[in-house]
This record gives C-alpha cells, structure tokens and sequence, in this order.
C-alpha cells in the first residue's frame, strides 16, 4: 500500500484496479464486434502499464513516435503501428527497429514518401495509408478517393512496402457532437473505406480506427477491423465531459500538497502547475475554466470528487483550488490534495513517472 | 555552427547572442534604476545559460522550486530565493540545501508555516512575506495591513528565521492592461509597500518585484530594490503580443520537422505537438488560436517570421501549420521549419533540452 507520507511533490498516482477494468471493458467490447484492439500506447507510454494489457490478450500496439515504438520493442513488443505520418529524419532509426526483426507498421499519406520509403528502407515494412474521415488534421481526405487509390497501386508496386491497410482517426469525435452525429461518423466513414478496399482488390487489408470518445460511447464501429483507442486506459475529465467514461473510471489523480489556505476566498494554493499537468483546460465561457476536479486521498484510493471543488487556474507550478464556501478552513498547509487530470495523456507525459496505488513506482519512456 | 542535418526529431534552439542582449539590456535596467536584478531561473532551468548571467554581474537568482534550487545550487549559485509557498514536505530536502551553507530564502504567507519553520529548520534562513497586490494568487493581501504587519512581528521573533523583506508578483500584468494602469501598478503597489516596512522599522528590508511585462515595458519601477523578471532571457509570442519584446528579441525556436504538405488547405503538418510547445496559446477570439509564428531556419540564424504564417493547432505530436494562399507548394516533407513559442518557460520545461546555434548541447534541470 502507498504511503502518503512519503510523497513530497506532486506525484501521479495510478488505480491499477480501474486501469484493469478499463482495458478488459474495451477489449471485451471489440472482441465482440470481432475488431481487433491496438490501443494506442501514447497515453501511459509506460513497460508496466504494457504489461497489464497482455494479461487481457493484447498482442499489437500504436504508439505516436519512432522513440516510443524503440522503447516498447524493449520490453517485448512485437507489432507495432507508428500513428504518425513518417519523419523521413528518422529513417536511419527506423531501419534500426526494423533489424529487431519486429512487425512494424508506418503511415504514409503522399507519392513522396512512399517513394523515399522504398529507396530507403532495409526491410518489408506494413504501410498503412492515413485517410482524414474529417478531422482535418492528417491524411488524404475521403473526397480524393482517386488520390488514395493511386497511392495505394504505388505501394503495391514498391519493394520492401506491404500494404496492410486503411488507417483514420476521427478527431472530429473531441468536439462537441450530437450522439446521432457522432454514431453515423463510422458508420459513413466505413463504407467509403469498405469501398477503397473494394476498388483496390485486397480484401485482406485492415481498416482501422481510432479515437476514445467513439470507441466508449458507441456499441459498434460499423465493420472496422481494427480499434486504436488509447486514453481510455486512464480517461480523464474531457473524456468524461464527452460522456466517455464516469468519473469513477478515471485512473489517475495527481497527489499535490497544499502550500497555502486561504479562507477569506475560500482557496488553496497547491504545488502543482502547469509542467504537472499540462496546461490544457476545459472552458465553459471566456470566465470559467476547469484544468481538474479535487478527490481526497485515503491510503490505497482516491474518493469521489468534492462537489462544487475544482481546479481553476495553473501557472508554471501553481495551482488554485476553489472550494464550495467555508469549506478551506478544513484544510491545513502540508496535507495533500488529489485532482483528476483534464488530459490524462498530456498529464503522464509531463510527470514521466507515475506511481500505484500498491506503491510501485511505474517507469514511462519520457 | 549548428549542422541542420543533424536534426532529427523536435529541437529546441536557442541563440546565445539574442539571450545575452536580453540578459544585458535587463540588467543595465536594472542598474540605471538602482535596483537588483534577481532574475527568476524558471525559464530556462540550465546551469550552462545560468553562466551566461554571471558575465553580467548576476549573483544571486530566483528558482520555483526546492528541486531547482538545489540544482543551481550544484552549478554554484550561493544566494537563492525559492519564489514559491513554503512547500512544508519538503523540509529535509529544505534542510540538506542549507546544510551546504548557500543563502536560501524562502516564502511565508501564514502564521502557521512560520511556527513549523521555527521549530523545524537547522540553519539561519531568509524569509521574504508574499504579498498579494492584486493578481490574486498566492500571497497576504495588501488590504490586510495588520495581517502582514503580525506576520512580520512573528517572524521577528522566530529563531533562525530571519526577515529579509517583502516580495510580490503582479501577475496582473500579463492580463490586458492599459499602458497607464501598467504605469500605476508598480506606483501604488511601492507606495504601500514602503509603508509596511516603515512600519515594522526594518528599513534595510528588501522591496522584491517580478514580472517580465512590466519590467520591460516600463522605464522605471517605482522604488523597488530587487526585481526577479525571468521570461526576458528567451521572451515569447505572450511577451510580444504583451509589447514586452520584438520579434526579434525572441531567443528561442523549435526546429521541427515537416511530416506532411497539404497545399489545397494551404498547411503543413509537422512534428512538433503539445508535448513539445506545452498546450498554451494566444486565442484572439473562439475560432482562432495562435501556438506559434514560423521561421525559415538558416545555418547558424532563423529569419524573421513568415507573414501570415502561424502554427494554429496542436495534438500530442502533431502540429498544424498554416500557411499563405499557394505557399505551401514551397514545402517538401523531411525539411525543417521553425517555429517561435507562445511561451517559452513551459516550451524549455517540454523539451528538458536545448541546442545552441553553435552546436552546444545545453542541458536543464528537467
């Protein structure tokens, strides 16, 4: 069991209990729509954590750099999908990685690349193709279907490239929808995909999607084969606030010790700022903004949050906690405060360590 | 000179001529106003840029943590305030750092934390009072004289804890403000000040400031003695939009490599994301949103910023780059952009690293 007195800093503490029953819950649910889970590793990037999957039967990964995919072919990681559109800077390192004798899958979205990839690389290596199904961010959009069947027959024709699949992750899912909207977001997304597949005439070729806001709110993904949720691992308060995931299923809290009190506004002062948690924010309206909610710490669990408590605003290691009226003189300099994290990705990644419940302290590759 | 070619992945560059002319102009400020300059080492957390100052007479600085002042302490720095609430489960390691006989001063805002101090610290300590002039975060405000005047009769009276002065931070400043009101703040906030310390008859107490908008901004900074500014040795997209810095003074850039080129939306995808900039960034209003300006790298210099160019949105590792109309066909993927930060402590706190243009590998804290 964690003991609370030997935390003297901000310190991330993980419920491996939740973090289980986050992991089975998805895997159970995609055994079902019989898609495979490839959970994206970028929201623990942590051995330890990776290894808790495997007890659930989870062979496959992404992960979001060419670092990241290193780290975990360290700890035995054998398939592994780099979700990020390839830096040609790296190639030297991802030809290393590929000497490992691993399953490694890169995503490409333009002629130029493929055409680097099959001068460059040393070994066969899986590509997927990055479609935008909307978001915007990275990928051949949909409305080029000629775009993408083109480049599908170049990666057909390169040396050393297998084409493996169709990759895309909806985004759009982290802004506001309406369920309806956010239900028929695979559905659409699947058939204009089912028929690339189709048109290319390799129906073994994996479609893939990503995100955690559908893959936990909706019941099925269409046909997609593949499912590369990551944050539901931790979920956090934007997840919840999408509807994602309960307050009870969030994993991680950040322990901070309170520095000051301050009834006569009825806050705290914490130590724990923006290089812990990150400075991403939930806002209501231009005057309020929500970076976590206040749990308190009992040895070996956090419990519910305090209504009406949260977390309003961060500078560098600051943090200022407003409480419900009168409840700060209950509060005493020293004392640690739980918070749960609005992005529980963004928070690992600051902290590079977490610690468990049990007290193991639990290594990220950061 | 920095080979470019040896850039392979997100890269933090600082340009040592621009940071010394801030460093420089900063402190001959400070001089013409009679001041001290205690510069807050938060920014950059180096000990090889912390040498820097040094060539500018900088004897004595600023950290946000017991952790930084014991690294600063290691990289020879011998008078050291931790401008940050007393963090009281930190007392051993408060201790250890005494015991190597540097000059520590530390932040009290309650009774309560001076008694534990009293009984608890092993060595002579300085102590500053945090005063709250309006930026509402941590400190006594000044609308409690009496409280502040107690707190100073405490202190007084505490074995080992010795009074060194009154320390505010006007955060308020980095808030939009009228020129004028930015003048009057530093005014008025003196002006009550100076009668505290009349009033407990300390007249050696050392009137502390801070903040990097008004100290360059401003001429002069009504009468105080220490100013802890940090932000100015690197300045940032804030500071700029603040009208604290130009461009021009702005000291550091991250290299980041192009993963994608989208000429029919006019953007860049590059490898460059939140967990390399932190997730902070200017919002002009809800539907635009500034995470950084571009720059065109060169061996050894980046040129001035593209018009119309800025980094827009970011995710974990991606960034979204936008360009104007037509431009983007300039862009190949594999080749390097730059981009200036919105806010360069939590950039350098993301990155644990920079490079100088020379090719110097500068380490930090982190």
């Amino acid at each position: 069991m964690i003991d609370l007195h030997h935390i003297y800093t901000p310190t991330l503490l993980v419920d491996e209990t939740k973090t289980r029953n986050n992991i089975a819950r998805m895997q159970a649910k995609a055994k079902n729509n019989a898609a495979v889970l490839r959970p994206h590793f970028k929201t623990h990037q942590s051995g330890v954590i990776g290894k808790w999957f495997r007890d659930y039967g989870i062979d496959r990964i992404t992960v979001s750099s060419v670092g990241m995919a290193a780290y975990f072919a360290q700890h035995g990681w054998v398939d592994i999908s780099i979700a990020f559109p390839v830096n040609l800077r790296e190639l030297r390192e991802i030809n290393q990685l590929l000497s490992y004798g691993i399953r490694l899958n890169l995503l490409v979205e333009s002629e130029e690349v493929v055409a680097v990839l099959a001068n460059e690389l040393a070994y066969t290596t899986g590509i997927f193709i990055k479609i935008d199904s909307g978001a915007g961010r990275s990928g051949i959009p949909l409305t080029q279907p000629d775009h993408i069947l083109s480049l599908a027959q170049s990666i057909k024709h390169a040396s050393r490239l297998e084409l493996k699949g169709l990759l895309t992750h909806a985004g759009q899912s982290y802004r506001s929808m309406s369920k309806d909207a956010l239900h028929a977001l695979p559905v659409d997304t699947f058939q204009q995909m089912q028929a690339l597949r189709t048109a290319i005439g390799k129906p073994e070729l994996v479609l893939s999607w990503g995100d955690t806001p559908s893959c936990s709110i909706l019941n099925e993904l269409a046909g997609f084969d593949e499912w590369r949720a990551g944050n539901f691992v931790f979920y956090d308060l934007m997840q919840y606030h999408l509807g994602a995931c309960s307050l009870s299923d969030i994993a991680v809290a950040m322990a901070c010790p309170v520095v000051a009190v301050h009834p006569e506004r009825d806050q705290l002062v914490i130590y724990g700022g923006s290089i812990h948690f990150s400075a991403e924010f939930i806002a209501a309206d231009n005057d309020f903004r929500l970076y976590g909610y206040v749990v308190s710490l009992a040895e070996g669990a956090w419990l519910e949050p305090i209504a009406g408590a949260w977390l309003r605003s961060l500078s560098q290691e600051h943090g200022i906690v407003q409480l419900p009226k009168g409840m700060a003189a209950n509060y005493r300099v020293g004392e640690l405060i739980g918070i749960l994290p609005v992005h529980s990705c963004l928070t690992v990644n600051a902290m590079g360590a977490m610690r468990s419940l049990s007290g193991e302290e639990i290594g990220c590759f950061i």
